[in-house]
């Protein structure tokens, strides 16, 4: 059934409504008067609706049934990754998205080789909050996942340490394995998992992380590369959580 | 440490040969006389070298070591994929390999898209098998995964019927969770993933991979891109049997 989202303020009294581009897709997709499709308030909630009326610019609806999203996990997961270059960045948000991350948070470190200034960086992040939400309609989220960039590694570390269980993806030193880490991990409610820019991180970067608390984990002995590594460890995290 | 594959023919009397564009490309990374690098069979075995003569076209070298590669899963996992349109099908072959996909088979069915004839799909597959052998480099792997293609379902279904833990990843109906499927697979040697094309799997297709004896297996509640499907379902089988 076709998945829309729609800002709180445009579904009460029974009725939600459908504006912008989001109307004209829906004329693209053909629906009809009488037609249902699933409207969702981003923050959780189904609404299951039946076409009332269509406008130019408007598709009205009665909603029938309300119910919490059965596809958000059961666990909050940021994913924090070092800011790549180029289309890794889209790939990195669109497979989190769909494998169930609700946070997603670039950040620079020092092998960052994309060092963007904050005008580029907003525009970017405008592309990276589409492609969010493209995927959470396309994947049945109950939820848009934000994109957000923090210009400091000290500002993602601090993200990371606020949940129950903040993980460090590091190649080599001293770490235990992922399943280590995960053991156990059935009721917790946040997580963090951190990975590293093309180049990785630099050591003091690892030992800052150790310091304050974050496990470093070792992936297997397979090399993943920067914009595969978010996706393996959040499917590693929702396997072992009992969402997948 | 820099990474090449070489035929077991050019490995013999403590000496290993690099010939052809991978020579070039030991240039390209500048190696010199002294210098150590990875030469792999291409079976699982990884020789550590020492770079003792370059020429136009050939770097010899001595091997100081040898030993099975660590990278390996202790599963070999055939993934089957349902042929997909365009740059999907690159995506599958470059996720899987990192990912520890000892195989890699492309099959028709009936909802592909694309239907490829035997001169496209011989090109195709040339591309496809580049991009295993760059993907095993970059990843660290021991072997460079075959990537096939199967232009009949009742093909794909037989070679995965001869694996000890054939699965099918299946969007309705009556399933098992992944986890079920995967529970105590830690001894396992072989395993067989299979995903869908873009549209999915026909009822009669999930009925007769049932019949075989095949488990149809759930994903959780959010819908996985086709191209997304096999390295989801790959990770969580390679954590479940202790290999990530």
């Amino acid at each position: 059934m076709p998945r829309f989202f729609v800002a709180g303020t445009n579904i009460g009294n029974g009725i939600a409504v459908i504006t912008g581009t989001d109307a004209n897709h829906a004329k693209v997709l053909r629906l009809k008067i009488g037609d249902e499709i699933i409207i969702c308030d981003g923050e959780g909630t189904d609404h299951r609706c039946r076409i009332t009326r269509m406008s130019a610019d408007e598709v009205e609806t009665e909603v029938c049934h309300s119910e919490r999203s059965a596809a958000e996990p059961s666990v909050y997961v940021t994913v924090l990754a070092g800011y790549p270059k180029g289309e890794r960045a889209d790939f990195i948000v669109q497979k989190c998205v769909e494998t169930g991350a609700s946070e997603i948070v670039f950040f620079k470190c020092d092998r960052c080789v994309a060092k963007p200034d904050p005008k580029s960086i907003d525009k970017k992040l405008q592309r990276f909050n589409r492609i969010a939400e493209e995927a959470a309609k396309q994947s049945g989220r109950g939820i848009i996942p934000e994109v957000k960039y923090v210009d400091s590694y000290a500002e993602a570390l601090d993200i990371a340490v606020k949940t129950e269980l903040p993980l460090f993806m590091y190649e080599t030193g001293d770490r235990i394995t992922l399943r280590e880490a995960l053991e156990g991990t059935e009721n917790i409610k946040t997580a963090a998992i951190i990975t590293g820019p093309e180049g990785g991180f630099e050591r003091y970067e690892a030992d800052l992380a150790a310091k304050v608390g974050i496990k470093l984990c070792a992936m297997g002995p397979r090399i993943f590369r920067c914009e595969t590594a978010p996706m393996a460890a959040l499917t590693a995290l929702m396997y072992a959580s009992g969402n997948m």
